[in-house]
């Protein structure tokens, strides 16, 4: 084993990076076995050089991050700020000093993973990042190396556990979308502003991360359509118990059926409670993959912390670690396929529409026109009056309110929109009370 | 990219190999891509080489494996034959004339794993084998790399997909041992002699290389304590949902409470319907990791099968032709830890012991007392009599026959083993109708 040891630069030390350094002092003998070598924390910047930060070295922290990552003796910087500036400068700067690099950051890889996988190769360093998305599940290394030989067509994924949590407590007790969210805020799933994780930019984060991987092509921020889960109601549950589903935020990522193209979305949708995804509770995370010849597997385990995600980063630091003593670099980043991304118009799948209407003769007819005349097939068709009897006679009903709930064939995302934005001119349609895809059938 | 092509040689042309050639075939240009460089067939070696082999070019099929991996040329050995011999003289000659090699056979490596690593170091060659457990699941490159900066405490995994079919169908339809059997055979899930399954040396094989990467540690298939599952009973499912648990065929890998020294076994147990592994169904495979740092995590897919262990096959075939393009070898055997690995008597597990007792008073002070004198404290103890109406009056019911359910606390599968030696010298204990050991709590 080599005596002098790989030195890594630490650049942030909140709940993750402070036990990404905890282990790498206690497990200090592991890690430098598993490498071939030792590896030294050589320095650790910080915002806030004053608070205590137990079992490191006072000497090793500095507020100046630019200094460290130009130190020039630095082999791998390890990057936990996360958020886009002054992460992305570091990077870059990491690699022109010849550094490799291990980061968390899911947003800027989102946003800017070719620039960032550009300057690595330039470097001939590595830039690995399997803590960015689903906390410790191995994901990224699976998809990008595991299945190398393999032609992914699908990854459906629970990708942000602070939705999960909520969306999970309000499946098992019938709470609100607020109550369940106070209820995550109060146990420290949910921030003081849960807007990245309820709307659904986080999971879009990850979700461009994985399609990028899983389809060889490069898939920004900006190409992952994206609705949060604030809408969905406890009314939506009941419908969704009533399908013998249940509701998940999923992160998306598919291969058009001819090939040609892909598509990624985040959005809330049912989903079978057959299937393995519906059983994920609280605040794990789980990747269910599709592909040709592996079949149907999935990645299940705690999606966010300090701990799970210092593994994701350790397990990389270990990697490049042995890549840098190799004098080689693992795969980087693969975008030869470069598929066309398309809009969410184009995304086929099935719909689970709740709609408000008169209840009197002819409705039920008005309504499987408009579906008819934009393409869209029904699959089942359920109508009860408003005050729960149910009216089965349909047609014949009295006049006053009832609720019409349809659920779809599969139609493209653009054949259900004409379609909605139809109905909502019907003298007879009162409103639409809600729009769920159902997803993983 | 480099277009001189890489050269594969396969050995063995069943079900996976011929599946790894139609890959190779008909996605060239995605490996090539994904490597950077074009791989070609090089030659095929069957037994038969008078079967018709759709999309092999008859050029290629010889029946001299051994000339095949001594051709000189050969960069990537692909052995997909199974079995002790002639595998091992073809892998260690293969290594010998510079080959790397891609190794699905998992009774070979958990039998001279350490031997076949040795012989590749020797040549600075990879040998890699995520097709040797649960098929396509991608499970040892995340033990050996995800996780390589974390610890893992324990591997629970139902590697075997034919039980995992006979004790789902036992479980779902309360069929018997035979009958469940008896169909999986007619549906091509057993074998015609399922003997290496249902006696659980498949699992066992699957659980020595697992719990070698995980431990970091060599374990042999000897070192692993393998009892099969013909003996479980449409009885033991009912007791089994009495405690609210099904009952797989599990690889258990553990590392002992002072983590001093680790064990390997494979047998049936009960495991709660709550824990992941419980809804596995089918022919699935799962494994859940328990790691210090990333905590749970779990890993699901087909275990067995032409396409899927053909996909993991190709994904170490396309991180094999990396690493030789890079002049580079990945991860080989790390046993540095060296744990010793305890015999069976030291696993300290729950257990649920069914017992046919004399119902008449004092046997169940007798029987307590037994427990006691061996140490093994007893959680909860239900009695009945045999004509199934329940005699809750236990120590003052008639004389006759009685059932009496103990399920104890955490002990050391010796002295439980001690208990049950005991039990069967009592005078009022008829019979040890069943032992389950519960797992996953």
């Amino acid at each position: 084993m080599r005596t002098r040891p790989l030195k890594v630069a630490l650049l942030g030390c909140g709940v993750v990076g402070s036990e990404v350094a905890r282990i790498m002092t206690t497990h200090a003998d592991d890690l430098a076995a598993r490498i071939g070598a030792p590896v030294e924390l050589a320095g650790v910047a910080v915002r806030r050089p004053d608070k205590v930060r137990e079992g490191i070295d006072p000497a090793l922290i500095t507020t100046d991050a630019t200094a460290l990552v130009k130190r020039g003796d630095i082999d791998v910087v390890v990057e936990v700020i996360g958020g886009i500036e002054p992460a992305r400068t570091l990077i870059t700067t990491a690699f022109e000093h010849g550094a490799s690099v291990v980061s968390a950051n899911k947003a800027l890889l989102a946003q800017d993973g070719a620039a960032l996988h550009a300057a690595a190769e330039r470097s001939g360093r590595d830039l690995y990042y399997e803590a960015a998305v689903a906390g410790a599940i191995p994901l990224i290394r699976p998809l990008r190396e595991s299945l190398a030989g393999d032609k992914v067509n699908r990854v459906l994924g629970i990708v942000n556990g602070t939705t999960n949590f909520i969306l999970d407590k309000m499946d098992s007790t019938g709470a609100g979308y607020q109550e369940a969210l106070d209820e995550a805020t109060a146990l420290g799933y949910a921030e003081a502003d849960p807007t990245a994780d309820v709307e659904g930019f986080d999971a879009a984060a990850k979700a461009a991360i994985l399609a990028g991987i899983a389809f060889h092509t490069r898939v920004r921020l900006d190409d992952v359509h994206r609705e949060g889960m604030t809408e969905v109601t406890a009314s939506d549950f009941a419908s969704a118990k009533q399908m013998g589903c249940t509701i998940k935020l999923l992160a998306i990522c598919e291969r058009a059926a001819d090939g040609a193209s892909v598509t990624a979305r985040v959005h809330p949708a049912m989903i079978p409670l057959s299937h393995p995804l519906a059983s994920v509770r609280g605040a794990y995370n789980a990747v269910f993959v599709e592909s040709e010849a592996a079949g149907r597997l999935m990645f299940y385990g705690p999606g966010a912390g300090g701990s799970p995600t210092a593994s994701a980063v350790l397990g990389d630091l270990v990697a490049v670690c042995r890549n840098r003593l190799d004098g080689a670099t693992g795969p980087g980043e693969s975008a030869y396929a470069a598929l066309p991304v398309s809009p969410m118009g184009d995304v086929v799948t099935r719909y689970h529409i709740s709609l408000d209407v008169a209840d009197k003769p002819g409705v039920l007819a008005q309504v499987a026109t408009v579906f008819a005349e934009h393409g869209v097939s029904i699959d089942t068709v359920r109508q009860q009056g408003k005050d729960q009897s149910s009216s089965r006679s349909g047609e014949a009903g009295t006049e006053g309110e009832a609720s019409l709930v349809v659920v779809t064939h599969r139609a493209t995302d653009a054949a259900l929109g004409g379609t909605v934005e139809a109905l909502r001119k019907l003298d007879t349609v009162r409103g639409v009370a809600s729009i769920m895809r159902v997803e993983g059938e």
